[in-house]
């Protein structure tokens, strides 16, 4: 139940990152029942491949804590992480991922590949999947059939035409 | 030839972490034979457990280049880059990666799991493995002495004691 309302503030943050042309994906951190850390995807906004909704809430949460070791926090994310920002996960120590939808395409976390297999690397994550999946899918698709049918060259185009 | 020159600047920057009390791992990045970005790993100085070397090299060649694809660009990085580093080496469509020492425990470019596989994403990279190899990993065996043996709590107490 307590999944469902952090997902939704998740898909919120997508959202956010829908209306400016970037693909929409969002996360929030949680700690002690408390949301610490929001954030959407926005790598064409700061031209930086890194800036992803995990890594930016990650940051974000760090700065909160003021230490890097976020072992007490859970992350929500509306898609299934990339290598990246799964290996962020593990080098921040989150104690639990929840994830709306699976990404068959990049997914790292079972789906392509497998990098928060038990005991791979030195911390374990606990991993849940599905809540929410139709939702978080669902905007990412609708997303990129709206890029497709209007032939944007590049994404910010798109989100100032809308 | 060449490779050897831009590995003696990623070591020089492995080198400052090092007297900063961080782990020692250093990279630059390079395009059109140009150094446009240099970096060595932050993780204790900024609190940010995304800060490796690789990924504050990646952000600053971003940042040079105004733009988030860097595919004319080597990677030149002391030690074989984890997880997250090596997913920022594919989001940010890196052409080739050149690696010092490689790295057993946690290595993602084919130590530990390989998520730089030949088609295994939607970019490849070139990779080449032992370049000054030796240098790369005693720099960070000497470290990793110098904490044990001073029974070091945090790394910045060591840095500030050296």
């Amino acid at each position: 139940m307590e999944d469902i309302l952090y997902m939704r503030e998740a898909l919120k943050q997508a959202k956010k990152a829908y209306l400016m042309g970037e693909v929409p994906i969002g996360a929030v951190i949680v700690r002690d029942g408390k949301i610490i850390s929001k954030a959407h995807n926005m790598r064409e906004s700061l031209s930086d491949p890194t800036a992803h909704a995990e890594m930016i809430a990650i940051k974000k949460a760090s700065e909160t804590l003021k230490g890097w070791r976020l072992n007490e926090c859970t992350m929500y994310v509306t898609i299934e992480p990339c290598c990246m920002c799964a290996g962020a996960i593990v080098q921040s120590r989150i104690k639990r991922l929840v994830i709306g939808s699976k990404d068959e395409k990049a997914g790292a976390c079972g789906s392509k590949v497998d990098v928060l297999e038990r005991d791979l690397f030195n911390h374990n994550v606990d991993v849940s999947f599905g809540i929410l999946s139709e939702e978080c899918s669902s905007m990412l698709t609708e997303f990129f059939r709206f890029i497709r049918e209007n032939k944007c060259i590049n994404n910010k185009k798109c989100a100032m035409e809308r």
